[in-house]
């Protein structure tokens, strides 16, 4: 590890206009892991992020343009996009050279190093591909909360107690080891720790899986 | 994270009589983690360790054994098995209350937060089972360098030379991102961060990714 901090760019894939907001996922990780120093930059135009396959699509051509210009212009280290799907995490790792995590697939890898029976929760209808993918068969149990269509629903205090008592009826349907946060919204209200509290098993907020993997790769 | 240090254990499937030996894994995790203080014990009577399937049943009911006893009369926080078949991390996963990481498991899951197109690097003739099962159809190369049977060889010079020559040819046949090593005896022989000079991808040693998810796991 050198002596200095590494400098790693956040994307995040909804257009704050509070530069506090913006900020948020990138101050969790700094806070967590002081050899990183974080640029967060929002994606324009996505007031509401993504949450389905047409709001995905939309958000990746922005994504490559704003990972390339981070890494090509401004020198990052390495880059995260703050989004449980992954979207644009392939494509960015062809075009530039340094790591490129997202946290969807963090989350889900680090869920495989602590168990071999996994449930995710999340927004959308279904996990998100990346993850089911990388679960395979030991994907146990996914869930959403009912009536939270965006990450700014669970913002609302009734979205977040609507994401622990789905959280608990998963735990009890799957009978899962751990669980992996779909949804980087969920690190945004930070429900990880009380969801730990509630359930007695590990949940992997997706901001902080991938601000280790990222820390991982750099200061290995 | 409590103020003072995580007391964990960390089970040698090796019985080494030579104490330096036996606690080299876990000093490799307390340098890289000085919040973790690891405590390393050997199983009896596999002067040899895991290097086949009846190898590794033999060693299996030494692990839970030593493992349930480092939990509960030790009051150790977390379990590491340090040997990429994970040998007995499931079953002991359902005996003790703390978190049990196996180095296999936690390189290979690490693997998969850098990139979708994994190889593994080991001494046994294929993947080892828990690797192949989380890598999945990610797993796109594997090699083992020939004239190595046990962990031993690789301690001899020409070990470690057959394991440059083979990554090579492995990381061009595969066209892989990253490396997972396959066998914690890397991890004595230090090898991963060579490689990564070598190959100039990422190699994953799996004793440092065993801590790094221990480390995860008990202080997120």
């Amino acid at each position: 590890m050198g002596k200095g901090k590494c400098r790693i760019g956040l994307i995040r894939v909804v257009s704050f206009a509070d530069e506090g907001i913006a900020n948020l996922h990138g101050q969790l990780i700094e806070e967590r892991f002081p050899a990183l120093s974080v640029v967060s930059r929002c994606i324009p135009d996505q007031p509401e992020g993504i949450y389905d396959d047409a709001t995905e699509a939309k958000a990746v051509p922005k994504i490559l343009e704003l990972g390339t210009q981070l890494v090509e212009r401004e020198g990052l280290e390495a880059l995260i996009v703050s989004c449980a799907a992954d979207p644009g995490v392939e494509e960015l790792r062809r075009r530039v050279k340094v790591p490129v995590i997202g946290a969807g697939s963090a989350a889900a890898s680090l869920a495989l190093s602590y168990g071999t029976r996994v449930a995710t929760l999340g927004i959308t209808e279904g996990t998100p591909s990346v993850m089911k993918r990388i679960l395979g068969s030991h994907l146990v149990g996914e869930a959403k909360p009912t009536g939270v269509k965006t990450t700014l629903d669970l913002m609302k205090p009734e979205g977040k107690q609507r994401v622990f008592d789905t959280c608990r009826a998963l735990v009890e349907r799957s009978a899962c080891q751990v669980i992996a946060l779909a949804c980087t919204g969920m690190s945004t209200i930070g429900v990880a720790k009380e969801l730990e509290r509630e359930t007695g098993i590990p949940v992997i907020d997706p901001v902080l899986a991938s601000g280790f993997c990222t820390w991982f790769f750099l200061t290995r």
